[in-house]
């Protein structure tokens, strides 16, 4: 077979090509910078001073409910529904193919928790992961990142107006701040609960 | 805040709920049976058995893209796109939180993988990956698995049924098997080859 073309080469798993004026302008990695890592099984009160920092916080509010050394997670600020969360790491990493070995581990991991947190906040026990690459997929914001999307059970006018939004056409509400406090809170709490009630990495593998 | 519901703590984690029924009709239960896990930093050649099964295989032909113990990929028979790709675990796991935090992880690391090697066999840049929890997210196979779908250029209608079309509405066309071969190849090499091109884990991981 032919060899891979050069210019697919060159941008395949090369975290170093990114300018830091692409980071300055970046509003994820404005977040990475403002909210530091925690322990997600013990994460900070509500009230505490990691999750509610000062005057420079971001507008909109930014509710995390997940944050590592490698990745940080938080509510969608337009959520196609309630509980629509993202995950992505700290660095400013345009696509998947950007992200390190040891990113992209962590974020599967993660997406596992998440989805399972976020299902017990709110109650719908169906829900999409989607992570788009580049304007031709609908990315908008150039910091690679997952979704969680909760889908409850719609009507069929609706499901098709989710579905359009989802790939950036069609409007989206913004967050209700009142109410996103409490939810990201309990998919914090959540978080931890499943990370307390998980057997040792070791004893969870299948035996093959 | 009021402890998750027990509906909802009872299907977190739980990979040992389902029933031998549900994996003995299962498709992707199925390939995976039928085709072994191989060093996907050194995949056997098109020609040989590990790919070409005898008369069990399944029909429609299976063109196996990665085979670890815990993984298993492959093109998509119904593509929305040429170069779209399914990753899922080897054990029948419904949805992403029944899956081990082994195989999440795994799934996580791959994904960054396929996700090159496809845009390099493809010359396609953009792409989406799509994971579908439960029939509300239009999941239609019963075991979890990731799509990667290469998004070439559309002119605005043909994107628009493209969008439709992911999330189940619309027509998606066969596989063409002739073209599907040496497309298989193609990414099988990529893998190869992006994985040599590795740093070793440690030095990857960005100084945090």
């Amino acid at each position: 077979m032919a060899p891979p073309s050069a210019a697919a080469a060159q941008s395949a798993f090369d975290p170093g090509l990114h300018h830091a004026h692409d980071s300055a302008s970046c509003p994820f990695c404005r977040i990475a910078v403002i909210y530091g890592p925690y322990d997600p099984a013990d994460p900070p009160a509500a009230e505490s001073d990691a999750l509610n920092p000062d005057a420079s916080a971001p507008n909109p509010a930014t509710f995390v409910v997940l944050s590592t050394p490698l990745l940080v997670a938080f509510l969608d600020i337009m959520p196609l529904s309630r509980g629509h969360v993202l995950l992505c790491p700290r660095e400013h990493r345009p696509k998947l193919t950007d992200v390190t070995a040891a990113e992209a581990q962590e974020m599967g991991g993660y997406l596992r928790v998440l989805s399972a947190a976020v299902a017990q906040a709110t109650g719908v026990r169906d829900w999409n992961v989607v992570q788009n690459n580049g304007a031709a997929a609908a990315q908008v914001v150039p910091h690679c990142h997952f979704h969680i999307i909760p889908r409850p059970e719609l009507r069929d006018k609706r499901s098709e107006r989710f579905t359009a939004t989802m790939f950036g056409r069609g409007t989206r509400e913004d967050l209700d701040e009142d109410e996103a406090a409490p939810l990201a809170e309990r998919i914090r709490e959540a978080v931890a609960e499943l990370l307390h009630g998980e057997a040792p990495p070791d004893s969870s593998k299948p035996k093959l």
